[in-house]
């Protein structure tokens, strides 16, 4: 017999990408960063892990202290969690359990959905444009609160801050959520205005950008009401919810500016040669603000190729939806990386030619 | 205007017990360990941060592989957490918001209120003996969800294995929750139970005897259902819950039975000695399984001894309800740290004389 409550019977959980720890693998398949953590995250770290008998500060002072100074905001406006995707949880859970329904785009980051179910949420999932684009017009007509993640994922996708700005204007008696999980690699943060509108949530996280997704850090900026009801949120769930150790490697890696704007330029770059290659093969490449690039081939299905890949020993994401079946989403690894998968892709181009 | 759903308007959130980052201070309030982690733990997270660029493993297998093999359990019956505080709410959310009412003692770890309000509950708390102790009794009556803290706190009061295996026999329609943060200071674990029993989920945490509040890491032990039923909840809220290093930090504490029993024995040492010196000075101290002590004096209100024992640099922890407000609750920390205490409570009582 079960005892979880029949509600949850028909429960989808999330399906994470493969977490393969074969370091003969080119993983490039969860959007990772494929450069370690900064010096100054590590020797951060280091040093904390001998206090780890202590519990961490609940409200993570010293971490939120660095997200804010890198925003130049007050710390009241920010709130550390373990991965965004707590936040996310807390967001659906607290603001998004009402009456009013929620809107998000029907290709965008799979967790939106899962969370809405858990939640019991009234949401409505919108359709992108046939170009994968959202129409930020389906997104101003009000009466519902919105969560739309730009750059979108696995699109790669942006709006720009004009666009943003609309949609967070036309109702502001709604929520609108921003998940920026991808904006450091070509989108425009909408955290300036946070300053502007009390219905606005930027959610971000360290797992990108900022090296860090072993780690499990995330956080959310608004106007102090709205943090403090989600610290309501959080003291009633997970009050120490981000280890002293995680902390300190994200404290480290948002003081090391020169290291994140290295790291992220270096993506980048490999992003647009790789893309580049891609359409001098005759891939379909769509626009990527994002560390992966959306892309399919007329002569390979995605799940072929995304197979064929394997085979070779580099890992990439196949969504197997009907929208979605056609392509691969790669992330953008070293450039040493993308010229090998490069290789590969000709080889694998000529088989089938 | 506030944004989240009027549900949780009248939320009262837990409300952790001070974290004084002071080296000054001797932090006798939150029961962590006097400790510092094992080596081994910390050799294994000074390898691991290195590797936080990637996700950990979901399944947390290195981790879930090292508490089964200490339990002699298979893999499929361990889930670990985000410290305990996390599984105890997949196990609210997910089990106990059916019909069927909770119950759970009026003095208990005051969290499991909080996650019934949050998670709308139907719960009911059974009043301890005038003693402070639990009637299992009280709990034999069938019809109702369990959760009981063993042993328990803040009296730090056990019930033996044979009074468990009754609650849990009783109604194996319902389910128990046995919470053993503490079972490893002299209680006895009911892990063995699980075997015998499907409605039976056992909760156990790094932070007290292994030395890992930091690190935030709990697990739940049960039948393969109800681990596979808790996985659907995380996957639906949080499915990389644990960090990399903690991981790391846990499965080292876990691997390192050597310095978990010299450290708890000497708890357990410096417990006994420390119940015997309050006794002699007319203390009232309740029998303790656990690493702290509950006690009170005749001569000092439970608040006047809080404030006292901190204006003089040693935190505990008072409780500020009718029930407990003549008590304060001390964590054991080292010999010296306790030898110290006593000189200051020397001190203090000379002084109310």
């Amino acid at each position: 017999m079960s005892f979880l409550n029949s509600i949850y019977a028909g429960l989808k959980p999330y399906t994470p990408g493969e977490q393969i720890n074969d370091p003969r693998i080119i993983k490039l398949n969860t959007n990772e960063s494929p450069f370690e953590p900064s010096e100054k995250a590590k020797a951060y770290a280091a040093e904390e892990i001998a206090r780890s008998r202590l519990y961490p500060d609940p409200e993570n002072l010293a971490l939120t202290a660095a997200i804010a100074d890198y925003y130049g905001l007050e710390n009241d406006r920010v709130l550390a969690t373990n991965g965004s995707d707590e936040v996310l949880y807390f967001i659906f859970a607290g603001f998004f359990t009402g009456e009013k329904p929620l809107l998000f785009p029907n290709i965008s980051y799979g967790f939106y959905r899962v969370y809405g179910d858990f939640c019991k949420v009234k949401y409505r999932e919108v359709p992108l444009k046939a170009d994968f684009s959202i129409d930020p017009a389906d997104y101003t007509k009000g009466g519902a609160n919105v969560i739309i993640a730009n750059p979108n994922a696995p699109t790669g996708l942006c709006l720009d801050l004009d666009d943003i700005e609309k949609i967070v204007k036309a109702d502001q008696k709604s929520l609108v959520v921003i998940d920026e999980a991808y904006v450091d690699f070509g989108g425009e943060s909408c955290v300036k205005l946070v300053d502007k509108y009390d219905n606005l949530i930027v959610v971000q996280t360290f797992s990108k950008s900022r090296q860090l997704a072993g780690a499990r850090v995330g956080f959310a900026i608004s106007q102090e009401k709205n943090i403090g009801d989600l610290k309501k949120i959080k003291y009633s769930i997970n009050p120490y919810n981000v280890s002293r150790v995680s902390a300190a490697l994200a404290r480290g890696a948002m003081e090391d500016r020169a290291y994140f704007d290295k790291t992220r330029g270096k993506i980048i770059a490999t992003r647009e040669s790789f893309t580049a290659f891609l359409r001098e093969r005759d891939f379909f490449v769509l626009d990527s603000s994002a560390n992966f690039v959306f892309t399919r081939h007329g002569k390979i299905k995605g799940k072929v190729l995304y197979k064929c890949l394997k085979e070779r020993g580099i890992l990439v994401r196949h969504f197997d939806t009907d929208l979605l079946t056609d392509y691969v989403r790669i992330t953008i690894g070293k450039k040493e990386d993308m010229l090998f998968l490069a290789e590969v892709l000709d080889d694998i181009l000529q088989e089938v030619d």
